[in-house]
């Protein structure tokens, strides 16, 4: 079982393994490790959440912060976190026109303009055309909404990350 | 003044400039950039200091664990971040015999077993000696004691990398 697996890491492990399901912030995973063991993948997650969900609003804000610009100028050079760039990738982000990634450059200019943190939404549960409606929806709501908003998409994100790594642990205590 | 220059910066000039004065966690920068305009370098300095502080122990510990084991491997490979490499090579921990190296890690092994977070101390407030009498004393703390120091010593790292970055922007600011 996965999750036995992950019950019998150190600290050190636990942080190699899911330091990044939280875009740049391993410090969450660090502090969820203190709860361990975990009686399932469910139970981790919900760690995870409660975590951000007791964060004051600028430490919401600040993970949000930890993220880069969709589709930006890191997603063309490569060098996202290799996470982001996986999941900007299938969603088509790496495929824009000369017209749209202007347009998407505009989007997220005026988005961190408003509320400076960047638009964040989950890639994967995402395509290029729902990405562009949801910003362009999105950046006329007010703060508190989008800083909630933004922060479920956090947790969208993460719940994908947690996945895959249980998937891949699944499959390789197989052999 | 270096202040109105931090004050200038948007959230990502800030995060690049400040993210690993706490090491590793640039979601803690990226949290106190939603204070700014900043008064003086001491209140950036409280700001650090008092999110930090409101984080639960689990947060706090998660703080310490984002933290590589003193004079460890990673020391001798190069791969801390060029701030550890530095403190860690001014305090002398570059230059350990055999023997000290063989003592070093296996006092890191046994506080991390007892704590299960790693020993943190303010390497330039220190060297050598000093550390290695640390290490031997405060390995018979209490948790909650240890959790303390160790994060008095995270504030004291901080408050050395604030004044380098003042420091190096006052510097620039005159040119």
């Amino acid at each position: 079982m996965a999750i036995q697996v992950f019950n019998s890491m150190d600290y050190e492990e636990f942080i190699n393994k899911f330091g990044n399901v939280i875009e740049k912030c391993p410090l969450i995973a660090a502090a969820v490790w203190t709860n361990h063991p975990f009686t399932s993948l469910g139970a981790l997650e919900k760690m995870f959440e409660d975590f951000i969900d007791l964060l004051p609003p600028s430490g919401q804000e600040g993970i949000l912060r930890c993220h880069i610009d969709l589709a930006g100028r890191d997603l063309l050079k490569g060098t996202l976190s290799s996470e982001s760039q996986a999941e900007q990738n299938q969603a088509g982000l790496t495929d824009l026109t000369l017209d749209q990634r202007s347009q998407i450059r505009e989007l997220n200019a005026s988005y961190k303009n408003k509320f400076h943190f960047p638009f964040v939404i989950c890639a994967r549960m995402n395509n290029k055309d729902t990405i562009f409606r949801q910003i362009s929806i999105r950046i006329h709501n007010s703060p508190e909404h989008e800083l909630k908003i933004g922060i479920a998409e956090v947790k969208k994100i993460c719940h994908l990350r947690l996945l895959d790594i249980f998937k891949q642990v699944s499959h390789n205590s197989k052999f």
